[in-house]
């Protein structure tokens, strides 16, 4: 299970793409900025931003893309931004028929630190050892995207132990169901 | 000169499309509102109207596009749905190479009223008899965005006919060194 996890933002749009499989260690595949010029028209900056999350779905295949959850306790300047650029993250995923999920950064920084108001060094040091790495990810700012796709992979992994076992259970009492019928069923 | 006037949301996506040369009445050219199920998930609302708007781009081959800027006084909630689905607007023209403005709601209000505080029912009054319609247009929630496309025309032809003048200025000023070049230069 590959997801992609998308720290949203016009100026600085972090990406961080992790592999992981439950019960195995979570590895790094990449991280990197996707920076648009801010005396760039919003056009021009909202098209760019479109065209490098295209490259990287395309070259990176995720199966799952995680995109920060605009919170609405952040100032309105940022948070406009932030919801401009998670929109094209969003929509550049669902064309291409990607899942996507979103998580406010609380539940990101829950998951990798276990608490939600962790700051972001806490969040640094933790995607470190998490994805086993020497050095604190680079770029700086990627940290937070990797933290999502982290979080999806743990989050999306009990969604589908649960989705299994209400599948697994709705077998049980298909199969329970089926030999009542075929009981008092025609032969 | 035909433009898209843009009044983004989630929820209901108002489009307008009006045709206008200086000096001649305004005409429209089409209204309507996309919907999305407030039920379904924010990848597939983003999607359906990025579809949408894509539709009528290519339907009506508008010169420009005008998309409401949002506006921080608005409430927090409204402000995130109307960002992201401005943002998918934004890039659908901007990816077919169409120009985008933006003008906040009290341009567009001033545009067709005179003032950037008319009500709802006064810039529908004014669009109406603009667009010279016996009845209000319908659906009624796109006055709005086609009060966004008027104000692009006056707006865009006021800048146009500023350019032309700076570049008849510029072509004088060029004309005007060039014969003092002549007179001083090679025969």
């Amino acid at each position: 299970m590959r997801v992609l996890g998308v720290d949203p933002g016009l100026t600085r749009c972090g990406l961080g793409v992790v592999d992981g499989t439950p019960g195995r260690a979570l590895s790094l595949v990449a991280a990197g900025v996707v920076r648009t010029p801010s005396g760039d028209d919003v056009a021009s900056r909202l098209l760019a931003l479109e065209r490098e999350i295209g490259d990287w779905l395309d070259a990176h295949h995720p199966d799952a893309v995680a995109v920060e959850r605009v919170f609405s306790q952040r100032n309105l300047r940022t948070v406009m931004g932030t919801a401009q650029a998670g929109a094209i993250a969003i929509a550049c995923a669902a064309r291409r028929g990607i899942p996507v999920a979103l998580h406010t950064p609380s539940e990101a920084k829950a998951a990798v630190t276990g608490s939600g108001r962790a700051d972001k060094p806490q969040v640094t040091a933790m995607v470190t050892r998490l994805l086993r790495l020497t050095d604190p990810p680079r770029p700086a700012d990627t940290a937070d995207a990797l933290a999502l796709a982290i979080c999806q992979l743990w989050r999306g992994s009990a969604t589908r132990r649960l989705a299994q076992a209400a599948d697994q259970a709705t077998e049980r009492r298909l199969a329970a169901g089926g030999a009542v019928a075929r009981q008092g069923g025609l032969p």
